[in-house]
């Protein structure tokens, strides 16, 4: 029940945004009495806070198989941004409601999310670094700000990317892993 | 005036979201009556149309000069992020009302700036397309998808990029150029 509860609310934050859903609209989506809503949750922010975690904790859990994987630095990086292209398809309304209704959470609920959301972008760095030392990645730009490039590109096809258009998510990841390993001229001036 | 307005409604709606700020609260800020306020602007939803319109409007307007300079394809593609990135110091609040609260204008409203958003992104696949003609980028990848990753290497800094921190516009610009010209492989394989 409380899983169904989740899913319903992420569709209609999703939809309608968070401070345009009442609990009466989730309760009615349900079928649900305002009782069993507050058997499972403290209010509505406790819904979102709830939904961010799942997605972020998800997210975490799936980077930390591939980081443990033994793969090179190479491959880690291509499955991250993978990861995140192929999860568009299966959580996009999760997605949407993680990059646009963080602003609704309070201080104190963020304290546990924006922690997680720095894990994340923090890892990717850690995997750029140790390409760099492994020689995999040349060294002279600055693994911080590299990984917020990597992660604009994957987050912002949320924004932009339909799975079920004419590039497929194998397509686009190989794209894009082109673009972040050898960049547009290519081997252009070896040619 | 009607500047004025615009400027404290994007400061409201960037701190307390669209929903959450009432035509009172932008009047408050103003020292107006609703009188003045109707004398400029329909409704709150016409206010929101206005940011959404200048935002973009400046970028496409920037990206045009850019783009007529007569600059090497490369050139322009940096040029391009470029302005993105220094825009961030300028127009942190309008550029955070321009990616969140889209979805409270109008389909009919949406119909002026879709277009617009879109042509500033068709704008840098057709640099990408001319830059491919040219033998200044590689032409194995389709510059509609690329110019989507440079998009989001350039957005994505709206969501994290401290312009006052330890990493300046022209750092981060040169550090995002490298990585879209070059790549992270870089000239390892060449050494």
């Amino acid at each position: 029940m409380k899983e169904k509860i989740l899913t319903t609310s992420t569709e209609l934050f999703g939809r309608h945004g968070f401070p345009e859903t009442s609990i009466q609209d989730i309760v009615s989506s349900n079928d649900l009495t305002k009782g069993t809503f507050y058997y499972y949750f403290k209010n509505k922010e406790d819904v979102l806070v709830q939904i961010h975690e799942q997605f972020i904790d998800l997210l975490l859990a799936g980077q930390r198989e591939i980081m443990e994987s033994g793969r090179t630095y190479r491959e880690q990086l291509a499955g991250i941004v993978g990861m995140l292209i192929q999860n568009i398809r299966t959580n996009a309304n999760s997605a949407m409601v993680f990059f646009r209704e963080m602003r609704h959470l309070s201080e104190e609920k963020t304290k546990t999310i924006l922690p997680k959301r720095h894990e994340f972008q923090r890892n990717i760095a850690h995997v750029l670094e140790e390409g760099m030392k492994a020689g995999e990645f040349r060294s002279d730009l600055r693994a911080d700000m590299l990984s917020f490039g990597v992660l604009g590109i994957a987050n912002w096809s949320y924004f932009w990317y339909d799975p079920d258009g004419d590039v497929s998510e194998e397509e686009l990841t190989h794209i894009f892993m082109e673009l972040i390993f050898k960049g547009i001229e290519g081997d252009h001036h070896d040619r």
